[in-house]
């Protein structure tokens, strides 16, 4: 089959690699209908993260059933499916509480939760490709509507959208909440698109790329460019000086201000000074208990300086890390069916499998009007 | 009246005062029976945070109503009740949120929260003292049965019982958690013994005071010396590699290593690591937005250095603050009429409001077996 | 003033009555700008409620506060006010748990629960009139922006958007969950708009006035009308078999079927029927411990015979019971600030306080139309 | 094998049987070291509910694995498991948020929810015998430590002590609560002892037979006898009027008043006059759709005429429902390993599996001293 294949820092090439099999009982194969890119392939992409060549990449799955294992019991060939970025047992203890994002059995190296198309996520392969092997079908695999209705927007369900609700769950929105999002990328918007579909009454959404804030705005947020303001005053100063209730962390710790200087604090810093006393933070942007290439020495041990003492001052909750998808997807799936979550407004190219390399340079380079880029094998 | 007023860094003194007096039509006149000696007297009392001499010490308090105010409606004459520390309108958003330690109005400087014996939280007098004008009676005291059964019990619910507490609701303790607790001086204590009394199946203890440490044990937890081990690694080879569920921090930014020295982030650091992957920390140990006594430019500022990449990493929540005390004393309270909670077994001494002094200096000290003061007028 | 006074059964008239005054230091005089005729005002009128002649009617309330007590410290002479229908102490115990709705103050029978214009809730006057005195005004009244913005958005904050939105938090309404509300009054509405507001992928509307179900619809609703199908097999059909996830039941022991016979098991036995196993329930129409003209022996007793054997099988959750206004009011207020929420799409009619009569005539006979009538003292 | 088979209405007999296979991938083998008879094994005992001669019964089952299918990837040939009653298949909708016990794929009949033992749970074996075949293994069962430590505690977490924990859990029992228990079977014993782990600081349990409120007040509870006094009057007295936070309902449609005659509306009368407005009701007592052998037409029909009315007015929830084993047992299990559990005490006879029939017919006449029954092939 053909597939993305990384080959080093800043180079991916579509090769012909074998195609993935049915290796235990439980397994399916995906026939991919579409496969993102998304935002964390480029820490690899840019050797941010470690990832050896040969790796096919790609976490954002959705397509057809193709084959299943013997073991398999609900799922049949033929089923159009999403597939969730979290690849996970089912039955070990963090699956029974819903953390399918932090999995015990499903990452050989031991470590809580797996993934597609990441060596250090147990080394599956990813599925921008013609097919994907899948582990643990039944549980896995969320079924959608035959046909290729909503392809667009069901896309969104294997990653981003989920995550950026998750976002907004950690945060504690609910209908009559003001929420603030830090970042404008795909999980920014998504974030901010959740917030309002539960009922916040008023999101601002903080970046420096007028492109994306301008998309922000179309979904009906509040844009703020902290090029222009400091996004935390701004924030301040449109709540009568309280802050917002909920704020969202959707950047990382590669935050970069204004002047493209790398500050992994600096979105904490904000949200803290920008959310309320007694409110709540969710983080969804990615920051690494080690980060060999940061800027100083307490960053690469994995520390982050921000201004906890004024957190702890303000009796703020803090909840972080990957989304377990099984936990949304579902009801954003319905959402979508019925016509009242439409998340593919923020696609910008649909682009076939063959033009990955082109997509990946565009899309690394946050080039003018690349918000998100779906792959068609 | 007889008080305990500040003069200066290590040095208070009982003195007489003026009586308080009704100032406003919902205020209470409380002659207290038993005010106690908190661990956070101490920061001013060592000069480590700004008190102006002259001030009544005090925010542990109980007694019985002496005088109320033509607008008080609720609470009458001869009333038993205890005090929460923290000094709540009843009225402001906060207040009416369950977030009495935030309250919006009644800290004049315009900071959420306000309390007694304390400068920065509006200026109230403390209860050290024979009596003490309660603003907002109604809604702040708790009434107690009459009489003087439990006063020993009673007293820990202004505060340290229901700090403990709140550290476990902030973990999310729950029947069948596992739990670790940094910090064996009162608070730390209350929150093993709350955590057992949640039904945690087993409560780890790390100190390294022995006397305290004891005390933990006999409170049914498991304890730890950090003078002896490496606490979180203890607690990883205690529970199969994975850690606790929950954790909670009741040490704050004036965290000593073993050998004495201070450092912000420890306690923080091991809680990350000692807490499974999905977990939460609740922290009730104090930090603050500005320290400029701290030993680094930038814990001055408040930061604090801890390896929060790594509590991304695994999905930890950190949630944060002063206990909003009303939220919990009811239900504590009635734990103790009924026999179900004993709180008083960590009070070490009971002394003459005329000794306090001597108590101060011992408890600031950390005189060995002077784990809890109660001084009663 | 003038004032709508209960002359009896079908008989309302506007008279002079003495104007309100400051009875307690806690008290406010609230001029009413805006003062709705509510279902329930209709128990009384009908005869089916005991009213005594010469009560002032009227639980729906706004206004500017005129005068207040000397212990109100909060609110001030010239606020703009929204005044729960719930009367509450506001430092009993179960104003302290967030139940406005079970005050066990307010009402001097004794009973949990006080209001206007009823005469087992307290006896206090209501605001069908150009004065009403609100105690505990600090605690009670709702600030609004100055002016007469949103007016007829905001004179829903006083009973039926909360009490919908009740409804839907009862029948735990969370994005992405489809719902079935019985019953297209003003309360069903607006439980409907609420289920929306909250991320429902589908809200069904059950009634048998076309009227009232084309509104449903305009609102986003699917109305399903029981004078043509069976609804909870409509429902049922409409979600392959399962039914929906949560009901609301809006009409209360009055149901009628679609001959026009009352049967107060009615509503409840559709919706266990067609709520999904593991759904939940939330009911705000009203049923009561006795009904003394109820048609049977057992309704008089307040017993309802609907199928619990069923809803036990199906593990489905029944939460019951009047909204406490004010721990909704604060965030419905501000979506509607910020135009996320417009409540007063459902107003008909808005009258003079002088035609009260002719209005509680034709709301009394659901004339055509007839959904929601605001009187302008 | 040896297994206890259902002969017809008060008969079963130990017999031959064949043995059970692997049918399924996901099966296992699970040789039977203890097997409890529960309460609800009585209803087919005495007719009242459908079986067929010649089923297996139970489903109260423990023990080690002793064969696993080739799909079957977590669970291992000689592990020690606990099987929990409720028998899912771990991934459609209803086990994927939680509730195993409403499955909608384990029982081929369509309706939510499997088991064993059972003709309309899915026609599958119970585990009175030596053998047990176990679907979907890696979900359904819960490890043990190796061994026959805590052996008849353990054999409490595959229904009893879950079931009971699950009443206290939809009553909303926390810290600090007062909980009233109807029924001192195990069932309703084993909810008291859950109440008390949980925190409440008062538990009453009513019941008629002296020999089980023994055991009730011997577990910390106050028992109430219902031939002596009316429970809920009894109730209300000791709450000063106020009635209880919280009520489980622990005996079903089959409740009998004190001179034996049968009122399937009895307990939940009881319950909403008991319970404190604003309280919380969980019934894990049985009730039916459909229960032809009732007294009343109305009651065969499922109906039950309990007053809702005044469930409704004091604002009370009531949630229903077979408990969902998986969502409790582990951490019931850790309470029992370290020694903070111990559900044994209820335990009253351990027999061997020949004496199934004596066991069955002195269970059934709750014969003095007959709590539990334990068999042990």
């Amino acid at each position: 089959m053909k597939a993305v294949v990384f080959k080093g820092p800043y180079d991916v090439a579509v090769e012909n690699v074998p195609d993935p099999t049915i290796e235990a009982p439980l397994d399916a194969i995906v026939r991919i209908t579409t496969a993102n890119i998304c935002g964390s392939d480029l820490h690899p992409y840019e050797g941010r993260a470690p990832l050896e060549a040969g790796m096919v990449l790609g976490h954002e799955n959705m397509g057809v059933v193709e084959e299943v294992g013997p073991g398999v019991n609900r799922i049949k060939v033929g089923d159009r499916v999403s597939v969730p970025f979290n690849l996970a047992c089912g039955t070990c203890r963090n699956c029974n509480d819903g953390f399918t994002s932090a999995c015990l059995r499903a990452n050989p190296s031991g470590d809580p939760g797996a993934g597609y198309g990441y060596p250090n996520m147990g080394g599956y392969w990813g599925g921008q490709a013609e097919l994907l092997r899948v582990p643990w079908a039944d549980f896995n695999l969320l079924e959608l509507p035959a046909g290729s209705d909503f392809e667009n927007d069901f896309t969104m369900l294997s990653d981003i959208f989920p995550t950026g609700y998750h976002g907004t769950e950690l945060a504690q929105v609910r209908p009559g909440t003001s929420v603030a999002v830090f970042g404008a990328g795909p999980v920014g918007l998504m974030a901010a698109y959740s917030a309002l579909l539960r009922g916040a009454y008023q999101v601002f959404v903080v970046d420096k790329q007028t492109d994306r804030l301008t998309l922000a705005e179309q979904l009906g947020a509040t844009p703020i460019n902290l090029a222009d303001v400091d996004p935390a005053d701004a924030i301040l100063d449109a709540t009568d000086g309280f802050g917002v209730d909920c704020g969202v962390e959707a950047v990382g710790y590669q935050a970069h201000d204004a002047a493209g200087e790398e500050h992994p604090e600096m979105v904490l810093d904000n949200l803290v000074k920008a959310v309320r006393a007694t409110g709540h933070i969710g983080v969804v942007g990615v920051y690494n208990p080690s980060d060999p290439d940061a800027a100083t020495e307490s960053a690469k041990e994995g520390r982050i300086a921000f201004n906890y003492g004024e957190a702890f001052f303000k009796g703020i909750s803090i909840a972080s890390g990957q989304c377990p998808v099984k936990k949304y997807n579902r009801e954003l799936r319905d959402l979508i069916i019925h016509g009242r979550a439409t998340p593919s407004v923020i696609v910008s190219h649909e682009l076939k499998l063959d033009e990955a390399a082109y997509a990946y340079d565009n899309f690394d380079k946050r080039a003018d009007g690349w918000t998100k880029v779906l792959l068609k094998p």
